[in-house]
């Protein structure tokens, strides 16, 4: 229909055929962003009268990129976004890419602060991370760039988020405990306001009613610390219940288990077999008998958080809603 | 000599008049870079010729502030360098500006392309830290921003380094020992080719000298781990000399010899006085008793630091060499 064009359309072109910005041009091709249907449907339009295609618009995007992606902590840097750090860097590294991070300390006006300060950086991308799997509010609305959620979930389903499959833990640790014959299994966990806690229950009754059997004992709800795992252990063998298994939903509240069990002359895993959550290896390998443990996954859940925004940098598409990175059991001493 | 002029002089002004760039300038008026002496001579002369006054340089110069702060870090992130980063961004924050961190995993070419990309995105100075107390070789030769070492000092002692005082850690815990009535005192460190725990011994044994002691048994070098710990005092416990009391280089290894000490039938602190380092939480308040600790001060580290870079980045003078921070101790249940 029109003259052949001696060079391949950019989006440039798309967009002053369109009359919008580039930005705008960028995030109705990606489908990215808040725009009237009718601001989309007139850069769709463009794009196909200039036969616009899409490894061209990351060719001709390449050349606005910082190589530089923003990386938001509301965690102050904590134990668990320090590993999906490590894992966002590693796939986003190569020597090419350079992650600024933000530590927002769980403060809205600092996380606004940073945003606007990653943007006015012109970053290519965010990743959010926090230190728990409880979904929270967006970002904000509308960025210019891609944003994705590692760890800490977004409330707004169209967003991208990354997370640890906390209900497949407890259904793990509960099939490993049935699989060495443990059959009177208890619970020690964190308040129980976490979503965490909530999942992992879940998964834990979900593989113990699959044989057929009960959690022994009430739902131990408490701090996440080592002694409340004393404390809460002391409570299941003063309360005359007989157990031979507990999952422990952090490998604190299993240490502090273990040392209470030990100290009341019950065996480790003879007399009763402990799984704990989150392979810390300060918990983990601190003391003998090590914990055999479930790890979280959360290196691997910042490298896929990374690499889907790789992609919606490239003008990929990015799949809406949670994906969950499976656990892995870790075989330590605590169990047999 | 010359007319009034209708408004203070400027740094363009004075750059203008020297013939040289604004950044030029700058380092010749701040004494920061290598300069020949003829240029520096130059800038200066042309300074007092426009009565150049240095808090209008600093107000002339905000304009071309970035508000933003590059962290260095070769720790991966992690537990030493957490509390500097948190003291730095104390220091910094005020809403006004912010800190973008970056990871070196202890690699020279990673260090090489941070430095290089925060330079590019025109930081207003750096910090850089890691893991341990051991110098470092400066970042680079002639950067165009001021840059302080936290921690980890740099080996220039022109370079300005703000560092945790080892010695006065070991000084600290044997005074403290020595205080509460304790005369035969062992020791449980690290591994000997680390400067910290050379120092820490350099410190216990000046405390031990000054009251007429000496240490009891051999100096148990080995790794930072709860084992060592335990193997540590099992091993102090097999060899037959009396001791009354134990200080360990860190709290894990406190923790673990604690736990030996227990399983031994000895109390803690009746028979022995236990005095880590580090003030560690999950160690120090894992179990009972809880741990007795010589806080490092690393937060104040971080945010002396960062006061430093300010000053330099307002083109303020900042001491070379090394400045420490004193230590404090921290009372636990481990001494009486």
């Amino acid at each position: 229909m029109n003259q052949p064009r001696p060079r391949p359309a950019t989006i440039r072109n798309v967009a002053a055929l369109a009359g919008v910005s580039v930005g705008t041009a960028s995030k109705a091709l990606n489908s990215r962003g808040q725009l009237r249907q009718e601001t989309r449907d007139r850069v769709l339009a463009a794009a196909e009268q200039l036969n616009f295609r899409p490894n061209e618009a990351a060719r001709s995007l390449s050349s606005e990129r910082t190589f530089t992606v923003g990386l938001i902590s509301t965690d102050s840097i904590g134990r668990f976004s320090i590993p999906v750090l490590l894992g966002a860097e590693d796939a986003l590294d190569a020597g090419t890419i350079s992650v600024f991070l933000c530590d927002t300390r769980d403060d809205p006006i600092r996380e606004r602060h940073y945003v606007e300060t990653l943007l006015s950086r012109r970053v290519d991308g965010i990743i959010v991370t926090g230190r728990r799997s409880d979904p929270r509010p967006p970002l904000a609305r509308d960025l210019p760039v891609p944003v994705v959620y590692a760890l800490t979930p977004s409330r707004d389903p169209a967003d991208c988020s990354v997370v640890a499959d906390d209900d497949q833990a407890g259904f793990l640790a509960a099939e490993h405990l049935i699989a060495t014959g443990r059959r009177a299994i208890a619970q020690i966990t964190g308040p129980a306001r976490f979503d965490a806690v909530v999942r992992r229950e879940k998964g834990l009754n979900s593989a113990l009613a699959k044989h057929g059997l009960e959690l022994t004992g009430p739902v131990l709800y408490g701090e996440w610390s080592e002694a409340w795992g004393r404390r809460a252990a002391q409570n299941l063998l003063r309360s005359g219940v007989e157990f031979d298994g507990i999952y422990c939903a952090s490998d604190m509240l299993a240490r502090g288990a273990a040392e209470a069990l030990l100290a009341a002359g019950r065996s480790v895993p003879g007399d009763v077999a402990l799984v704990g959550t989150d392979n810390w290896d300060v918990m983990v390998e601190g003391r003998r008998p090590s914990l055999t443990t479930i790890d979280l996954s959360l290196h691997e859940v910042g490298r896929r958080a990374a690499q889907y925004l790789l992609a919606a940098i490239d003008g990929e598409p990015v799949p809406g809603g949670m994906e969950t990175v499976p656990p892995q059991l870790i075989m330590g001493e605590s169990t047999d």
